[in-house]
């Protein structure tokens, strides 16, 4: 689905350190032994793979920070579906600046689409629930905000981002506050009004504190099916409901189907194979 | 495999930024609002999977990076072989940082410990030839160093870490110089005496312009097991042979026996999934 | 009020920069010219008024950045009150770097005291009552972290400490959306579960709005005290209620009596006075 | 007074870290839900308050940085006088951009245009001397430059700008030094010759040491009327004379009229509230 | 010789923190103070010797960041010769932007112009030789892949560019490894397949050890004339030979008729003296 | 002459730097590949040429950088003779890690050694005399602060360190402001007033003029010695004189005798060469 696209602030250090990575300290010296400066080249991005594309704004930055003479067109735009061999872009510009953008900008967008095609996937398997399929911070080290925005192509929502913007309190925290309701009373004095609080529960009493204790979610982690319907009940509309743990495309409809309100799935971040995406030259 | 680390150097900025993404502007509000300053917590680095790990030094320094109080022991190093349930590491120290520092050293370990683990299958299958599996640059954005080593470290080698460690000349080289030949000699020309120069060929009569010019390995791309038969006796140890190309567990034994010096695949840094790793409280 | 120290990560680079900026290329040329390298000084960070502590950490930083022999012991800890003359901590170590990090670490720690130090005015102003003080994001730029820090040392509350981590509908945003109603519903579209939700209100009508949509929290803006005492009246406890504008020690307390759970103050961090505080040598 | 702009060079790094602590990792998500891509906005800074404008050059470009397109026609320049209501800029482009900057531009500008406000106020109490307004080292954290620059812009002049740019020795140097005399000569055997050397002085004894030793400037600190008239004729012109401690509006005239050169003040820098400007949606 | 421009995204951030280096906190406080803000000028950058250019893009870059609407006309490229009293580039742009920069880009294309003249005398002083002058890691720190490029632009060729694109073993590592041909085992044992390996030898024996175990390229430290004939002629065009030690402009030509391949030379790039630049006003 | 040691803060970037620019991506592939983890070596930092010694801490860090484990104990400190053959500093540890820091340390000590060496022979050169040898902003871009560091281990003095912390009149700024009187006024009127002003003269006309304007030194550049003498006479001990234009060894003295304060060097830090240093493994 089209999302709203990030500042270039930033995605820009990211595509800027990558690029750097690549070039190394003497750049791309094939392309640049090879061809003529003023050799101008056409090229497609192209899908290899029928999914759903992410990640163009860091394509399009990647040549554009290589040469800002090359000119990328997107044909689509984050979050739209892309059929096998369709084009995502088109790619015109000096040979050299192209070729050597070239693997950095694929690296990116195939990366992020692979994210989004997997949430697509997953979404379109629990459509007819009201269940929405959301990421973790189980992401890709320094790609955090550019794979929770390729989540959001594909139809998904996030999580939290990080440690500081909403409190959840896992099995570890129960154990060193003694109770589930000790430990939110703990996060409550200590976090601002604008904090959520989310409790990881394993039982149903556990459940009960939780909601005693008024906690805006509950995540329900490795639940059966039974347990998890019993939980969305029991829970009742008081508090958002979070099912987690052994998520795949076949377990997923009837996960959805027991009425919780979201699905968390580490693999769409961690996992989740690339979409094949190539730059062909064109005549 | 054992393998030689990483300099803190290079590794050291990669957690750091890590940490800082999971921390943002105000860290852990959930553990540092539950956890006393002086609760300390020992805990268990396990594998829930078995696999190959890779990246212990950078999870080692989550811990320290959050605080140096916490003690990281490893009981393997990287490239060593983990069983189902086994301990990779103990960790002990203050509860706030431990659980602080957790989900970013496992991001680390567990994507690096996919990738080793993925080298180490592969390798296993072509174990009967003398060929060695080798990444690309189809690495993530930021990591391509760490996931290098991780390659290394579940057995592999590594191919060019960059575009100036050496010249690799594809198709759309080809195309601009107007030959095989002629691209060959314009890097040649270009680069000093230590660049080895690679060529894609896609056809016999290529690789025998890429023969006479002495290229120092021949990349044989897609090409069925007949043609790369062919290709090797061709080439005749005058040049390193790769094959690449639709490489899985499945078609690798084959493609192996053909001859060819070198397997590279693309999805051991790009699509492999992660090795499932946990931090587990312990009494 | 004690509070949780932040991550030295976070404040490490702060110190550093601002160390760099006093030291330009040539570092303190006065002392280095003047102090022999061996002759060691006792000095004590002593206030100068009465007010809170904060900042220490990043005082302690400073020394220790310019010297790691330096010894910063500190008599009390963030948020804790400080009588007029008392000392703050000790500093011991060669007079070199103690008087070359010394402006550094009287900044910060004077800055943040300073903050810590209003909030605790304004608190206990309203004392009597169960309104917060809480901050807002007029926070002096580079420094929002650490003067979010100071405000909870003063035993004050955070509002949303960035753009992302929670959404706040103001003016603007309503004229845009055409109404509260429809501006709650887009941003509830978009954000994820965790995303606390705060609207602005002028009116009792829009007020009625914000309730209907299930807003977390409401803000109060520049309200008459009466029109307080009726929006608190009706938000019943449903949402949590947030006064602002022209809050002063003299208003907040009846501000406070309307009922309101959080007075949200921007001049804590944009406006208010540093804490004296100054670094004596001891014989 | 009209200054001369500071280099983008080194503003543009205070501007991007600033929106990036505001951005966090997933930017406005209240402005990037209700606002739609297209719409425009047209708003005006406006001085709620009386004073002097600086800064504008930090306002400009947060807006550009945020978005490129968005025009941002200043109607002042740093340095001119601001009547309450008056408009200080225009802006006009996308909501969203416009939205998500006005924050950050507001922070940078509002604090600086206090700074200079102070300033000027503090100058206009002095005019009918000779005596100047001069800041100290006692400015925000990361902030020297630009702080210096506002003080400027109100019409002060600038003391050294870090520890590096001249010497200025204090009474813990000259007590390690053991006078007043030896401390100079310590200076002067160390630096070079585009060094100027100030001393902070006591005593008349020592102001006559530090004469003897041709001391640039001297630092007659916290000293009564009495003692600055009896110090500004004993320097005589044979150096700068400066005054310093508890300047405030209603003791600056008397101090200026001593016959001092100059008068440096802590808190324009250190302490000095915001000018309150906002921006406002125009038709 | 002409030689390929170094990607942007590798040279800014050197030119970026030299000009910060010169600005320090206040920037140009001469020209600030003299030149009005509509006062223009022309100046022509000027050899003061002859010699061969190089670093124009890092000028043309210094120049850019300062003002974006100074012009910067090149008149030669890097690599082109240039007589006594040449015009390099033409600048022409507002007065205080262009004094600023003036002194950064004479710093770096004075010094990089340095290394290529120095290049280039001894390219030329071999010139009747199939001899190739190549530089050495033996590089200003920071400033690496500038000489190298410098050395390019002199008609050299570059050595490898650090520690990790080639092998180089020396007589450390064979001390270590017991001998040459156990050093190159362990070596090529570590090294994926497009790692050079080149060895440092001393003696005839080590050659032929060298040899035996396929060293890509052999380095003859030190030795006589006569050695140096003998080496080349055991190598017999099976590794590349270099040269190196004592070369001089007198020496360079003897040891270029030995027959070795490269002479490498250290003082290009730590001990050539710039090539005199000036930036001259023109009417 | 034994100098004061630069603040850590200052030279631990660069030299972190320089190492990254070496290791590359994969760090010491030769060492690496080589050495066993546990292999250890004791190395001499030996000079093999008689010369001044600077840089020693750079030399240090870089070592303890890489690997703190390793022992750098100098035998000198900066600022002091050494002989030919004599040894700098022991150095023991890993070997790999020795090996690997190598470079980078022989890089910066050799090279601020160079710059100490020479500024040590022109300073013997004018012992005569009262005249000292002061560098230029002619430095090497990015190592500014460490080479003015060396200059003055080579008994020299420091020039400005960059455009802000001393103002330099030159024949571009006279020419724009129309006279010297008159551009002198108008820094006196833009700087504060621990800024030393100095002024480029052509003439004795122009040497009266700024004298007349109380400039604080003034620089005669590119005078015969007949000038010089006239222009020191005409000074008279109202400001500081410098000299400057073509100084070498050889012109020095009589350039000294004529009675000038200060003589700038630019070849100090731009042309300098290396002094010759080794790494020798000691049994």
């Amino acid at each position: 689905m089209p999302v709203v696209p990030l500042p270039a602030l930033i995605i820009e250090p990211l595509v800027r350190r990558a690029l750097l990575e690549d070039l190394g300290r003497a750049g791309d010296i094939t392309s640049d032994a090879i061809a003529p400066a003023d050799k101008m080249v056409r090229c497609e991005l192209a899908a290899r793979q029928e999914g759903v594309v992410a990640g163009l704004d860091l394509a399009a930055l990647a040549f554009r920070l290589i040469d800002p003479t090359i000119r990328f067109a997107p044909a689509l735009t984050d979050g739209a579906p892309v059929a096998k061999g369709a084009t995502i872009a088109t790619v015109v510009g000096p040979a050299r600046g192209v070729l050597t953008a070239e693997r950095t900008a694929l690296n990116f967008v195939s990366r992020l689409s692979g994210v989004a095609t997997a949430t697509a996937s997953l979404s379109r398997a629990v459509a007819h629930t009201k269940a929405r399929i959301v990421c973790t911070r189980k992401t890709t080290p320094l790609l955090r905000a550019v794979e929770k925005h390729a989540v959001r192509a594909g139809g998904g929502a996030n999580h939290r981002f990080g440690l500081d913007d909403a409190a959840l309190i896992k099995d570890n925290h129960v154990a060193i506050a003694g109770s589930v309701a000790e430990a939110i009373r703990r996060v409550r004095a200590h976090v601002g009004h604008l904090i959520k609080i989310e409790v990881e529960v394993d039982t149903l009493a556990q459940l009960d504190e939780a909601l005693a204790e008024r906690a805006d979610a509950i995540l329900l982690d490795n639940m059966s099916l039974d347990d998890l319907r019993e939980g969305v009940v029991a829970i009742g509309g008081r508090a958002v409901s979070e099912a987690s743990g052994r998520v795949t495309l076949e377990t997923a409809p009837a996960i959805a189907e027991t009425g919780v309100d979201l699905i968390s799935v580490g693999w769409l971040t961690h996992s989740a194979p690339i979409l094949d995406i190539g730059l062909d030259a064109v005549a």
